[in-house]
């Protein structure tokens, strides 16, 4: 009867909401701006607009639609369905969203964070589809990650497991200091950010660096970005392969740590760095096993993630299958 | 009917049996010598001579036993029932360990690491008891760990789960290699021969350091063991107070990360750090919350494990209930 779900990726910018069938085929997808700048309210009724609209758009009957599936940046709390505060909302503080959702259109409502919907919806139909114990990490402006066991996203005490990002790899690292207060995090020294941020140090000590990079900034290097060094890096510029390099050496130690530490079956890397595919892969893979006592971790796949650009309204829809 | 465990706790010296009531009452104990200098077949035949023993000394009726559980050192495969090649275990080169007691004692029989035991039986009977999502440390000569997940032993894909002790809080740091080959790993940084390693270093760097701790090994560094740092430290030798303050200190900001990525609802401290109590239990609090992105950090339960002596019995018995 119900093959359909409705999964709606709440952002900073914008609200993607598609319907889903179980197999994972996308029917359907609207975007609406997010306008969190105009004050809750009128973010929250973006929300519902999407949920209609998509209804409307698709055609699919109410009667066949499963449920509503939510993901939105973190903190928030999956258990009780909250949104706590995240800094990509304004105005958004302790939203019963699951409770407005579910009384607005009497259907089966789930909220889940990002990192952990995405890589749910990997397990289900991505990169790590027909494995149980899953760890997905994405890498972009910051560094998420899921903790999948025996096939559900691993949640915790309080709802808040899963933020491997956060595990500091550098206890001591002078100028380390994460966006989270804590220092050294893999986020930290391996986000696009984070890496940018290393390679700007970098320039600044050695300011004759014939660069590439430096003159798709337009010569400054406040405009640098992860998507000008991968780039660069395409084109053979040293810089910006030896910038690669640290950052999948980096990766690699960290996951050699979780492999000791959680055995999983796979690893899927998504967000921004996966398009760089096997230009970091190479060298993430190439870390991992002498940086882990696990015997079997250079056996351990480490794969790109295969949901692209729709993985967040998959990610949402995933968290109700 | 069947209310009893027996529990055999292999250890590299000695090997501790004893028979359990399902209420975690210890009937009957005997402790046997290894012997695996003399060779494998030898401290097979130690382990089997041992649970006759028990079972003769305890009048326990053989349908009285419920089963056999059985801890070993590492590397060993607790789905499969194989001891590995432990360090500790001279001989012992993968031993069907589950097979043979099963075929010689028509037993259920169950295998599993010390720290995974240690922690169950803390989970079951101790310092965890009534929680279901449990990170067990256990530091001594090495830093052990166990993820308990919904009342179970997390054991990943090949039963290689749970080696917290080798996650790297240090990737880069110098002088800092681990016994399993990584940089940095917390048993490195923390466990009780890595903390005096550390100590002697301080000491070979300030030879007119007064402290107490020198003269406890007749003015030989290389005679210094952590039992003394914690005797001078009781005594308020400063630079003992120091050492334990900064061991504590490097244990916290690695459970904060710990934390951030498994958010369980308590964490047991065991091994021989534990006797130190409140003189390391402050400084591992206090680090906590501020490397940790997990709000409730703070409210996370840090306590000392309860059972001592004999809890690798209790370990070993607890992975039948």
């Amino acid at each position: 009867m119900a093959r359909y779900i409705i999964g709606v990726d709440v952002g900073g910018t914008k609200i993607a909401t598609g319907v889903i069938d179980k197999s994972g085929k996308l029917k359907k997808k609207v975007i609406l701006p997010t306008l969190s700048a105009k004050g809750f309210k009128v973010s929250l009724q973006q929300v519902y607009n999407s949920i209609d609209e998509i209804m409307n758009l698709s055609k699919v009957r109410k009667s066949d639609i499963a449920g509503i599936g939510v993901c939105a940046p973190g903190p928030l709390d999956p258990i009780k369905g909250i949104v706590h505060n995240p800094p990509n909302l304004k105005g958004w503080k302790e939203v019963p969203l699951v409770g407005l959702l579910r009384k607005k259109f009497k259907k089966k409502v789930k909220l889940e964070n990002d990192a952990n919907a995405a890589g749910m919806a990997e397990a289900i139909w991505g990169a790590a589809k027909g494995y149980k114990h899953v760890f997905y990490v994405t890498v972009s402006t910051g560094i998420g990650t899921a903790v999948i066991i025996d096939g559900k996203i691993y949640h915790g005490k309080n709802g808040m497991a899963g933020e491997g990002g956060h595990v500091t790899i550098n206890y001591d690292g002078k100028d380390e200091v994460c966006g989270c207060g804590n220092t050294g995090c893999i986020e930290r020294l391996a986000s696009g950010p984070g890496t940018v941020k290393d390679l700007v140090k970098k320039l600044k000590k050695d300011p004759s660096n014939k660069t590439s990079i430096l003159d798709m900034a337009d010569g400054d290097p406040g405009n640098i970005t992860m998507v000008m060094v991968g780039e660069a890096a395409r084109e053979g510029d040293k810089l910006a392969l030896d910038t690669i390099k640290e950052q999948g050496r980096r990766l690699g130690i960290w996951l050699g740590s979780m492999i000791s530490l959680l055995d999983p079956e796979v690893i899927v890397i998504g967000g921004g760095v996966s398009s760089l595919g096997d230009l970091i892969l190479r060298d993430i893979k190439k870390a991992i096993p002498p940086h882990s006592i696990n015997i079997y971790a250079k056996k351990t796949p480490v794969v790109l993630a295969k949901l692209k650009r729709d993985v967040g309204i998959f990610g949402a829809a995933s968290v109700l299958m």
